[in-house]
């Protein structure tokens, strides 16, 4: 077959939605009979946490199993006690055959005849063979009866349940050294796709590090399945037939990733089709789309979206409930649920439900999620997001200030405890939110970068609690002051150094196209790469172009935009631009070239309610940290010497 | 070394408040140096899962590595298509050396110089060697640039972060392999006493089964910490001095389990002593007390309480805190809280925290918390529970009705779906709560055994869904009907039969005392074992007292009170009394033989609100389901020929 003929695609996915896609897979997989609870397997008890009984869990023994003293002192007849008073105590015989007493600790069997306990403490004299008390004591005092804890049959455990270190304690106390628990659902994932290549690999163009099994091999474990990944298997109808027929013949579930869309290469719809019954091709569901569900050889065969963000949601939203049926638990997720204010208005298309990532945070009281990149291929998406916000498909989206209901991905408690960041990008952010983490019960610092301009605007709605900064007041020469009274005319600020650093020109190893200053910019064959409007970037350039009475849309590539300086310096060093504007430890990260232009200021812009507040004293605790300073001068390009210091203190 | 000699006695622990006992053991890890996180230890990543990362984690590649198509299309150069409109469309050549355009493939690398992509459905007419589009597109349309995802350098995730499955994808994907983090701190737990036997073993009177160490290494486990079990050791200061000091020679923490108190078999705090200095001895927590912390050879050295709540409890209080720290991780509870109110009255010692554990449901609109049993000793109290009250040891308890925070130890979900039951105990319940774990989706049953008439009061407090109940009306010979309308007055009711039962004596095998009816309860030497005030057993007890013309005082042992049937069917096997008025049921389970009395009917009265609620219908259905039917016939002493059938409808 001919690689990338489009006129060979066969056939087109058609969405449908989500209910209607799980109603269709789990009516066909009850119907066949597959959605019974897993079997049982026997297990040892001390092998046991996270498992799930497979049937009632009945005592074997009681516990105790025998009338125990639960005080150290004498076992006594209640009835040889009547009378004791504190003029006239009883004394008891200790030892010999016409015994009254007998010395126990706690635990100790009671002796046969003998029905209460007198601790030690309320002894009155204590002779070799004598003891005295004081007062009487009724039967069972101090006894801890057989079956106090456990009676022998009783019901320990019911069915499908998932068992705890306290159960697992329950269960030895009454006698069972082994349990019987539903055996693991065995999951086969066939990644597939001639660019997959291990990670570790050394990658040539073209090549793509297979993670996905990664992940979803970790998501089926968590769920308490045992996977096993097979594969890569090539590009080939045949050879992906092959190894879903034989993965069939030894797992309950198999998974395809990917090629379940319906291009050219596409072949896990056929594949399902040529080994079972395809039930199922394509779900309204963003990230998500292109999946395929199908039944063959007596299994849910199954193929996920290679976009990572789409096999992990898919494969929750799918496989998630399957997994947990099979093992006897509630399928819907379990996760925390909390009200927010969505910081920006999303459009969302109807027709399909979307699954937005936000960041979460505590704002003084207000709850605010932000949206991060919604690409299915930006898994850093999922891994910076707090939470998941659903989108139903008969909504168009919301308007920024909207109440949403949040999902959460994290420990409430964390969340509660977040710095929400949004401004400028700055790379010591990075290394700033990775130190705070050393701080025990540090709080966790959540930054989204939308330019300086735009973390002034979410500081006046109450959206986080500090921005990044550089603007430059082309007036004055100084910065972000004036710009904070600008924007932040009601809301008292503390402006707090973080670094003053060096914007540059970025350029390849060796210079190739021989630039030396922004007038190179104006070359026609000069590609360059520009940042986001709202960033004191962007500020920069236009102030530098204004200078030079150059007029921007005579820069090439003025209109490509990138919303970090990482970002820019990867499209130079790709080869997508010939030049841009960063700071100097960008240039360094990717091994670049760089002519600097100026020096500028980073601060950070803090409300004095929350520079005073108990969350944000960690964050500034560091700043003047000689550990965290001295990363930061590591990294180069940064100066450091103003690090902590309040530059100003504002309305 | 005499034993159970209490002269030997030689120091008594005095209890101090929890935060002090945390502090002052903290504060001597730290002076000590060993509040350091964990060392790093180099980990595949797809075996990271759950690992705690120990510094911050830096992309090694960019993702993707090269600027990629992002559709199956042709990749052009945007200038290429400038003009091109419905009525003017452009022919792009495909192949050769002036090829202007390519046929790419999502994924695959953008040609070198080409800087779009056109979607295949865009295309207007195509050929073996020419396409035409009829719009022009702009640069970078359907391009997924080099490190849209991540860029090489980029942090990736913060030190102290707990890897989830999107994050080991996200590792994978920056061409990470191995992944560091921190080492699990490994804890050696010691059980001592020469009473502990393995759990399986035969026991023997006196015989402990050593569970506490499956539990607690579960517990470590879940923490994240690898726990190693040595022993079981004997009650010898040598022999558990000798296995403490070699402990400490290769673990982070060792951890003696029992032998905490100041008994004389009791050596964990003299071995500290011996081996290191003691810090703390007994803490002022209920369940717990006997809690000994120490340093020993530059090792925290830790005993716990023998009790298994108590060990359970104290662990969590104190350990956890130490592991979650070793890990970076925040040191209290992530448990989520839920407010409720109490059922009873809660009385609780000044000068100890107390740690309640409580059932919980929401009944109506309300959460209620109804205590369980609050012995040390009662493993099944933490079992059954599905969450924890803290009384502060400033409080003397709670008056019934009060809002308590409950943290809980079960999910939030499964909590709110749980039926409340309160009243009369019998074994069908048990097999109904398992039973209904076998319905996706279906209730848990929460059963709290307080007897018929308590169960009558919870229903009129709106503190359960249903109360199981067996009361008999002397005067009609009608079971339950005019009770419900003495305690529930105003509340309408449905009135569902369970099952039929017999009532009778039980008595050991071969009926050594000779019992043949309850005349013989009046002999002196016959030790009875009666049920809790309340319960419908007492109500027949005491009518059929009545119509013999007996006093219950003339009953040696009326006044010992167990509070089920599975309890006093315990008690008689035990030998700790001849004879019980119980179900043939808990004969059988436990072997007794059983002398008939009474038939009688066991009924379910249920609210009408609950009746009709979704909550209750999964119940509802296993009432007339066969298999329910057939296993509680198989039980043997149950008449369910009417189970499921509506005995009343009243109010």
């Amino acid at each position: 077959m001919t690689e990338g003929q489009p006129n060979q695609r066969r056939y087109y996915l058609s969405d449908i939605p989500l209910e209607e896609a799980r109603d269709r897979f789990f009516t066909a997989l009850r119907n066949a009979g597959l959605l019974e609870a897993m079997p049982p397997e026997v297990v040892p008890v001390k092998a046991a946490r996270g498992r799930v009984t497979s049937g009632p869990v009945w005592a074997a023994t009681s516990s105790p199993h025998y009338d125990a003293a639960a005080m150290d002192g004498i076992a006594v007849r209640a009835a040889d006690t009547t009378g004791a008073t504190e003029t006239s105590p009883v004394t008891l015989v200790v030892n010999g055959a016409e015994r009254q007493a007998v010395w126990v600790d706690t635990g100790d069997p009671m002796p046969s005849g003998f029905n209460a306990v007198i601790m030690v403490e309320h002894l009155h004299t204590v002779g070799e063979d004598h003891v005295s008390i004081m007062a009487p004591v009724a039967p069972w005092q101090h006894v801890r009866p057989l079956g106090e804890d456990i009676v022998a049959t009783e019901l320990v455990l019911t069915e499908n349940h998932r068992l705890t270190p306290a159960d697992l304690g329950a269960c030895a106390a009454a006698g069972l050294a082994r349990l019987s628990v539903r055996r693991r659902p065995s999951v086969a994932i066939i990644p597939t796709g001639n660019e997959l290549v291990p990670v570790g690999a050394d990658l040539q163009p073209g090549d793509v590090v297979e993670f996905n099994s990664i992940m979803l091999s970790a998501q089926l474990e968590e769920w308490g399945a045992a996977a096993t990944v097979v594969g890569p298997v090539r590009d080939s109808f045949v050879a992906l037939r092959d190894a879903a027929a034989e993965a069939l013949n030894s797992h309950d579930l198999v998974v395809i990733n990917a090629g379940s869309s319906a291009g050219s290469e596409d072949y896990t719809a056929l594949v399902v089709e040529e080994l079972g019954e395809l039930l199922v091709h394509g779900i309204a569901v963003r990230p998500g789309h292109p999946v395929v569900l199908g039944l063959a050889r007596g299994k849910p065969l199954v193929g996920l979206p290679g976009y990572p963000v789409s096999a992990m949601l898919t494969s929750e939203l799918l496989l998630q409930p399957l997994v947990k049926h099979w093992l006897g638990q509630a399928g819907d997720s379990q996760r925390p649920t909390v009200h927010a204010q969505i910081t920006r208005k999303v459009m969302s298309s109807t027709g399909e439900d979307e699954f937005l990532r936000v960041k979460l945070g505590r704002v003084g009281e207000k709850m605010v999620a932000t949206p991060v990149q919604r690409g299915a291929g930006v898994l850093m998406s999922l891994v910076r997001a707090d939470g998941l916000v659903k989108i139903p498909r008969f909504s168009e989206g919301m308007d920024a200030g909207a109440e949403v209901a949040v999902e959460l991905l994290r420990p409430p408690a964390e969340v509660e405890n977040t710095i929400v960041a949004i401004g400028s990008h700055d790379l010591t952010l990075d290394l700033m939110s990775s130190f705070l983490r050393r701080v025990p019960g540090g709080a966790s610092l959540s930054s989204s970068h939308i330019g300086s301009l735009g973390g002034l605007v979410a500081l006046r709605r109450g959206e986080a609690h500090l921005a990044g900064s550089h603007l430059l007041d082309e007036a004055t020469g100084q910065y972000n002051v004036s710009y904070i009274e600008r924007y932040l005319p009601q809301v008292p600020v503390v402006l707090v150094n973080l670094v003053g650093r060096v914007q540059g020109l970025m350029v390849r190893p060796g210079n190739p196209s021989g630039i030396q200053s922004l007038s190179d910019l104006l070359r026609p064959e000069i590609a360059f790469v520009n940042r986001q409007r709202g960033s004191g970037t962007r500020v920069l350039l236009d102030y530098q172009l204004r200078e030079l009475g150059v007029s921007p849309e005579s820069v090439n590539g003025y209109q490509r935009e990138e919303f970090s300086h990482l970002a820019v310096a990867a499209a130079v060093n790709g080869g997508a631009a010939d030049v841009g504007l960063g700071i100097l430890s960008a240039a360094r990260a990717l091994g670049l070239e760089f002519i600097p232009l100026a020096n500028e200021q980073y601060d950070l812009v803090i409300p004095r309610a929350h520079y005073e507040s108990d969350l944000l004293q960690p964050l500034l605790a560091l700043l003047t940290s000689g550990e965290f300073r001295q990363a930061v001068d590591e990294l180069g390009g940064y100066d450091v010497s103003r690090m902590g210091q309040v530059q100003a203190e504002i309305g």
